[in-house]
């Protein structure tokens, strides 16, 4: 198959927006020459922290998320603010979720979040030698702080016990390069 | 702390409206009193499945997504349909997308696939004894059928080479059912 890009886009306007993200909604050609409408929830991408503690620790949140009125497991997360860079996101999220810094960090890579509605980029870290102090939540953040071994949080998401999935699915990329943390 | 739903729901309205989805606009109020705007994209759920041949093969997709403008290795996937059942929807999509019977099923567990914007419930399946017949794609589905050794599949999610990340959360949660298949 030619994997050049199938579709052609005639017209594109955005339908609704919020500060966080809007809907574009684009009339395209498809390639059986037909014409449809494809609405894209644009999105400006995410990051999303697995931080480790030099105790051989993860740092876990427990997260009242209003959309699924639930308590989530979770690692640190957030979108890009306007002009951010994933890195500068990571930085900035670690530090506004649990007060932390971290000796080193490593880029474990992107993933689409929702492909199929949406255009949200993911990055993956890994943080290690993480120190907590004083994190910056805002009023609509209700977050606990666990610490829990390596292995343990390791254990919880293969178990499908992160509910969220992208949270899990960041810590069993990192696995590979946690063998001398205590996987 | 206290695990009851810390926010009160004041009022609620649709602001936008898809066939796929919407988007709700609460006005609620938060622990420190004060009232706020939190938007939801209600989705109907979703679900993705990995299936595998008695030839010890995963069946991966090759995906062109408009939304991101790229070709996407996932493995078969779909939101739910009005009414539909997780179970339901899983049969419905391996048929359609891979025309795939499977001669047994394993419910691997449910994720929230974006928690921070979305009530997404995502549910994963683990299909074997898959055999192939004709797919019936629409016309805005463009998709490449590839079978892979399953121990290629696992390495090329653990390496972050499928990009649906979903999809790469729901491989490695199938991870330990396919001792048996080359794993």
């Amino acid at each position: 198959m030619n994997h050049d890009r199938p579709f052609r886009t005639l017209s594109s306007r955005v339908a609704w927006a919020c500060p966080w993200y809007q809907v574009r909604q684009d009339v395209i050609r498809l390639p059986d020459g037909s014409e449809g409408i494809y609405n894209v929830v644009e999105h400006p991408g995410a990051v999303w922290i697995v931080p480790v503690t030099a105790e051989g620790e993860v740092v876990l949140l427990y997260h009242y998320r209003y959309t699924v009125d639930d308590w989530c497991w979770e690692v640190p997360a957030g979108g890009l603010k306007a002009g951010q860079l994933p890195d500068e996101a990571a930085r900035a999220e670690l530090a506004e979720e649990i007060g932390g810094e971290a000796a080193e960090w490593r880029y474990i890579g992107p993933f689409y979040g929702s492909n199929g509605i949406s255009n949200e980029l993911g990055h993956i870290y890994l943080a290690r030698g993480v120190t907590l102090g004083q994190p910056h939540h805002e009023a609509a953040e209700v977050i606990e702080i666990h610490r829990v071994p390596v292995a343990e949080a390791l254990r919880m998401a293969q178990a499908n016990e992160i509910s969220d999935g992208p949270s899990a699915l960041a810590l069993l990329l990192c696995a590979p390069y946690l063998q001398g943390d205590g996987a």
